[in-house]
């Protein structure tokens, strides 16, 4: 019932390869970096070859309609979209894979569903795009966690725009929809979401509530939670729709404690969305600084400054130039105001001034009023597409045993350059001992007036049969400076499986103890993604 | 131990009378409007006069430093400040009243009095200003709720801003400051929060946190919830501290579940907050709108266009007038824009381009640069005084047996003329009914892209010994018309014992459930402010 084309060992559509020159180009980067050239690629597994278990439960009769246990469709849920993913992917290992999936068309599937799983002692995985890099849909491997049986809840049937309120300027939204799909049915009436993830094409909004994603704006709204005005959730002890308000003061915020949930509480199957009118009036610059800490220095200020910037990525030299930005001797400040209503050149240009004030040398200005077209200067328009295409480049990476992933934090500015620094050791630290050398970059993705959020990337020289085991020690170094330095675990990629040790040990224990309590008020039996923010053995 | 100016009948203190002149003024108002004379003010009851009942709970020993049963002491804690809280302190009945209050140094004697109270099967109520017009601090009338005891726990004595981080723009504040000494503290930074609720002078930072408070942003920081980083609570459970982050994706977020959680979980002790530079450049201006729905069109386009006004609030033209501020012939917006680094004047033009689209006839601007004096015209002045001083004027009408009080909402834009059309057709059948006459006037006090927040003003004439009844049945109609048209019970007011019945009827059953599982986890006795948000008994 799936689109047959979605890759089970990597990111995207089998049709979509990162184009041939462009990785002779990375080739070339990683050889000079590395003093040796990367492996060829290694084959992908062919469907029948992958290493799946027979399933545990039947496709019940009354469920038939939209629940299967075909080979395609339980590869293609096994795993997100992480490095760890393709790597286990690659060499075939597909003992996770759900024993069945299921495609509900509407909300009562949904509860149908639930009640079955309930009764049959087998456990539920919301799924939307399935892009998490942090393990939030990878059904459990021990046959205990795994009970009578795991069922992955695709909802990507539930994919319409239902209603849209034009005064009010918000759209009724099913929880599956793609966001191509969304943006493409509010296109019609003047409306956009303007939530871009990287995971855009391949990730739907009711993922980007469950995992609280971080968009397309830089400043102000980095959230999806900043978007969402009301949500309806199908829970194993009923549904829960909260209403339509602007504004609410009564009591905790109740959409608050279900954006940020990863199918723990129960499956978000519809949303009230706050909507943008199309931008007609842009303005951008690429900004150069030699100094990073100067760059960030600049960012902060914009981020007090009250400007608020729609774009403003500080991207560090290297990394600039490995997705073909830059010009390797300077970082790069992709800056972008926008505005359906207002010309935006004022707000540039006092942004260019504060860029100046810290060496900051300014590229040419690139603002086009009227214009619903995007616009950027050639370098900020390089590195979007590269920011798009990167997943991809990162599989074809590790089909060369690289080891190639990212990882992301929020901290106060003050805590930054201490962080940075201690986040660089250990990475060299692990990278050296476990691939012999590596290299870290960074960038800021959103910007706050206390704080910003660094996006590191790590590419290192692995060794074929020991890259996730390279990468998990490389991992678990940079997250041990994380929680070390007080930064978080996650700004926005979730916590799934694989951040859960340092959730936990991140949050207070209280927090996690009401979190626990609430997830026992509406799912009793703990059949919702067992092992997701929560130890299983907890629910 | 509690400063003994401040009114245990009404607001504010006792040196703060409301100006004899303007009181003649609303006499004559009403006078004029009603077709009689309010009566005279009726006496304040003195202390010795009131009727409370002997304190149940002797002074532990151990506690003996900070805690109290002196009689004006439980009488300044026995109620809010809303309207039917006046009305009862004038007629002296002070039943509620506390047995204990306690004034905590610190936080090692809020554990040692949560220890306490727990063992002894008492309550505790956690007190910052006192200014709910909720019931939030009102202890339980009933014996059977009492338990074995009430212990009002006043965060006074912790009025210190502790820490500031100057590069992420922090302040490490305790959650007893007021307003005045929040701000008198940041100031010699350079800083100011500018939350500034009605209640300003008599509430604090950590009354604000628990109630979600309104302040003085009319767009994009609405509530006290964008400033807070960071929450420090103490549970019977234990302290629960939350991490500084300017943004955050690691599950639901830990403060979200804390702010307006008003009491029931514990007691907020410490936050650290995000500040502001203070204002150099302020642009505002008055504008008139012959028409309410198009100054409200207008407020929607300002809203959603980006602008982000720090005031605008739209007032109906007999509020206006009654407040000292207008021509009585139009209706107000009352528009403003600050910045500490950028002129506004372009940002102020623009909204008036607005405005003038809709009607709207704009009144002297009044730009002033490079100073930190807060600037307006004169109208916008003169309701800015009297809406620092409406509580005391609300007071004086409550002695002449009026009939005057306020209630707000929010909703969204699409549903906002039908809503105000069913308040007010509720208010005036009730006012009709009760009091055979009425007044009810609204403003906007915050705009949202998809909606605004309608506050109201009620004036009748009462009847002595009647007050009471009279405004309940007002009360019940308006919340009745809320709820009806899928308004929320308060934007900013919070919950308290007063909007329990609606917020139970608002908030979806599993929310609800959730919230009550999540108590029970730090809270397991439920000794917490048992009635507010929750009925006791579900505690």
């Amino acid at each position: 019932m799936f689109n047959t084309d979605r890759r089970y060992w990597g990111w995207g559509v089998n049709g979509n390869a990162f184009p041939e020159p462009m990785l002779q180009l990375a080739r070339a980067f990683l050889t000079a970096k590395f003093g040796t050239a990367p492996a060829a690629q290694r084959p992908v597994p062919s469907l029948d070859a992958l290493r799946m278990n027979a399933p545990t439960l039947a496709v019940p009769a009354a469920l038939a309609a939209f629940v299967t246990d075909a080979r395609y469709d339980r590869a293609v849920h096994t795993y997100g979209k992480a490095f760890r993913d393709v790597v286990r992917a690659l060499d075939g290992d597909f003992t996770p894979a759900p024993d069945l999936v299921a495609y509900p068309r509407d909300e009562q599937d949904i509860v149908a569903l639930l009640d079955w799983a309930a009764r049959a002692g087998a456990v539920v995985i919301p799924f939307g795009g399935g892009s998490t890099v942090v393990g939030g849909i990878e059904p459990p491997r021990e046959a205990g966690a795994r009970r009578a049986g795991v069922i992955t809840l695709d909802l990507c049937r539930l994919d319409q725009v239902l209603d849209i309120d034009r005064v009010s300027r918000c759209a009724r939204v099913q929880g599956g929809v793609y966001g191509p799909a969304l943006e493409a049915q509010l296109k019609p009436h003047g409306y956009t979401l303007r939530h871009f993830p990287q995971s855009f094409e391949f990730s739907t909004v009711g993922g980007w509530i469950a995992t609280r994603a971080g968009g397309h704006y830089a400043t102000l709204y980095t959230h999806i939670d900043d978007f969402v005005e009301s949500l309806r959730l199908v829970t194993p002890a009923g549904v829960l729709q909260t209403r339509r308000l602007p504004g609410n003061g009564a009591g905790p915020q109740e959409e608050r404690l279900l954006l940020g949930s990863e199918g723990v509480l129960g499956v978000i199957t519809e949303a009230w969305l706050r909507l943008q009118d199309i931008p007609r009036h842009r303005a951008g610059c690429t900004v150069k600084f030699a100094d990073f800490m100067a760059g960030a220095a600049a960012c902060r200020e914009l981020a007090q400054g009250g400007l608020f910037p729609a774009n403003a990525r500080l991207i560090e030299r290297e990394e600039a130039m490995f997705m073909g930005a830059g010009d390797g001797q300077n970082h790069m400040l992709v800056l972008g105001f926008e505005s359906a209503r207002y010309s935006q050149i004022d707000r540039l240009q006092a942004a260019l001034a504060v860029c100046a004030a810290y060496g900051g040398v300014a590229g040419k200005s690139n603002v086009r009023d009227d214009s619903d077209a995007a616009s950027a200067d050639a370098s900020a328009e390089q590195w979007k597409q590269s920011f798009l295409r990167a997943p991809y480049l990162r599989d074809e990476l590790a089909r060369m045993d690289m080891v190639s992933e990212t990882f992301e934090t929020c901290t106060t500015w003050e805590n930054f350059p201490v962080l940075d620094a201690a986040v660089r050791a250990a990475a060299h630290a692990a990278m050296q001992r476990e691939c012999g050398a590596g290299l870290i970059t960074c960038r800021f993705t959103h910007l706050y007036p206390d704080g910003q959020a660094p996006y590191y990337t790590v590419i290192a020289p692995g060794t074929a049969g020991r890259q996730l085991a390279q990468w998990d020690a490389i991992k678990a170094a940079v997250s041990g400076a994380l929680v070390a330095h007080n930064a978080t675990i996650t700004h926005h990629h979730a916590v799934g499986r694989d951040h859960r040790p340092y959730y936990l040990q991140q949050n207070a224990p209280l927090s996690l103890a009401m979190l626990r309590a609430a997830k026992a008020a509406v799912d009793p039996q703990g059949i919702m993604n067992p092992g997701v923010l929560l130890p299983p053995d907890q629910d």
